[in-house]
């Protein structure tokens, strides 16, 4: 095949879809087919970090061309072997260069608890982006917040937390006897918090739960009494805006503090527009890793999201959103709020 | 000892040593020692990411306060692991949370025959910021870029090469017989290129060499041409501007590209200007690996610098540099080019 009649249909496939990610995004999602087929259409969306929908629309414009078809997975047709190869992709023997951690053996009465624990959490709220993490996502997460200073003698606190974290870090602490500071978690589910400080209670940690909707802003009270705050915000640009600037007025103003903020893939130009919020509020990014947050049952983020470790800096300041009404990803696609 | 004395000797070593990291710089520093005790001088420095004279003075200032003491290497005293306890740090049994590489075994040969061409490169040129990574380093490099798409079919350019990275591409291509579109090297150095071309028509891949100083600018003959471009560039904020800047004009305007930056840990402060000038050239961060390059005998790094994987985006632009000037680290200091 001619490579300039394989670009086109790259071209097209795209058009039809209306793909954020374009011709690139197409070619992403071939190639992932071509170096591991037969492959499932959600580890195909969480490989390239395009949610299920998307890329199941991609895949059925892909097979009214026959280019992709379905055995056990999808699998790439003769012709679309021939229009990657006119593309410069051919199949290859090199296996995934995957990052993994390499000691989480030790994690594993955590994340035992974790899951029995978590069998009687209150149902996910759709209206509020509510979709959490599996339970080795939590185990992890206490994890790596220890491997980072963010436990030992540190006031810590979650700007929402309908995943729980909060409490796979008191199964972490009270496992391996850490001498965490204080614990705090404010949301706008009483359910959650209800939930949380009961179990937390159970496992003989003291955590601290405010109810307080963010979209009115941080309570007083809160703003700079804590050393680290953690949150996975609603999905949009204006969701991380929002929780970010609330997170960073509740800590005290020192630098080289570690903060995480969990946050699905966008499409390239919103990526931009998250990163520059992330400097807006005076985080300096130390560490992206992509897909170390799995979700349940979550096809809107492909399943997965980033962990975006940042550090706070002396040009400490938090910005106030102006629009804080469209925060969740119904209320963005309603209009309303 | 009582939390506020404790504090006030973070204080006094981090203002003693005008430490840019402050107070949690130090307590970063006593930390590792107080996990991985005994811990030598140079795995410290790359664990906190803080160049090795840095650490090196800090270590001096807690000695002289007796809570470092050196036992093969260094060692908290009976005081120093009083002071971390009334900061809330214990020593604790978990151990690092590292993430690894999984599959790296098949990049063997790739390093093995890096090893053996790069020795006889030329000598590095200090005042140019040269000093290269080692050969494991080469040779995960090759892989990540295949990983992530930038080699089948792509038109890629190396923006400055004294890493000879593009060797280890090479390697990699045929020993693996990859479909690459062109290599391009562009670097101020010759010896370097001549290295390069060599090596590489010895191997049995084609690269393209060209001289030129990106401080006159990205020659207009290589505006618009590639697919995907390579950085490892200076150590300082307008190096990284620099060399970002024309690798964004050498590309092609086509959204979702990768990019690849190496680049140094800074302080809090100066990392959110890093973060600002990647996103001014339209690039968005994919993702953040710490510590993913490692430099032979490099104590300026630490020895080590972090891998930043971008993507282009549809805002395609590059941030024309107003300060070209003081690029490099010895002229920086001098204040004179």
């Amino acid at each position: 095949m001619d490579e300039k009649i394989a670009k086109q249909v790259l071209e097209d496939v795209s058009g039809a879809v209306g793909l954020e990610e374009g011709t690139e995004g197409i070619r992403k999602i071939l190639r992932f087919v071509c170096r591991f087929e037969p492959v499932p259409l959600h580890d195909l969306s969480r490989a390239v970090m395009i949610p299920v929908p998307v890329v199941s629309a991609v895949r059925r414009e892909l097979e009214k061309r026959n280019i992709y078809s379905r055995k056990s997975g999808i699998v790439l047709t003769q012709k679309g072997k021939m229009l990657l190869q006119a593309i410069g992709i051919y199949s290859s023997k090199l296996p995934e260069l995957k990052l993994e951690y390499s000691a989480p053996e030790w994690l594993g009465p955590v994340a035992k608890q974790f899951r029995s624990i978590q069998e009687l959490r209150p149902a996910p709220d759709f209206t509020l982006d509510q979709s959490h993490v599996d339970s080795e996502t939590s185990a992890l997460r206490s994890a790596y917040l220890y491997e980072h200073d963010a436990l030992g003698g540190r006031d810590l606190i979650f700007m929402g937390d309908d995943d729980l974290t909060s409490l796979a870090v008191c199964l972490l602490s009270s496992e391996y006897d850490l001498n965490i500071g204080t614990i705090t978690v404010v949301d706008v589910d009483t359910r959650i918090l209800r939930f949380i400080s009961k179990s937390a209670r159970r496992i003989g940690v003291e955590v601290n739960t405010i109810e307080c909707d963010l979209r009115q802003g941080l309570p007083r009270n809160l703003a700079g009494r804590y050393d680290v705050f953690f949150t996975d915000p609603p999905y949009t640009i204006n969701g991380l805006r929002l929780f970010a600037s609330c997170g960073v007025q509740a800590l005290r103003p020192i630098s080289g503090r570690p903060v995480f903020l969990s946050f699905g893939s966008k499409s390239p130009n919103e990526t931009i527009e998250a990163y520059k919020v992330i400097s807006d509020n005076g985080l300096a990014v130390q560490e992206v890793i992509p897909a170390f947050n799995r979700y349940v049952g979550n096809q809107l983020h492909a399943g997965a999201s980033n962990m975006i470790r940042c550090s706070t800096t002396d040009t400490f300041k938090s910005v106030t959103p102006s629009e804080t009404e469209f925060i969740y990803t119904a209320s963005q696609k309603k209009g309303t709020d």
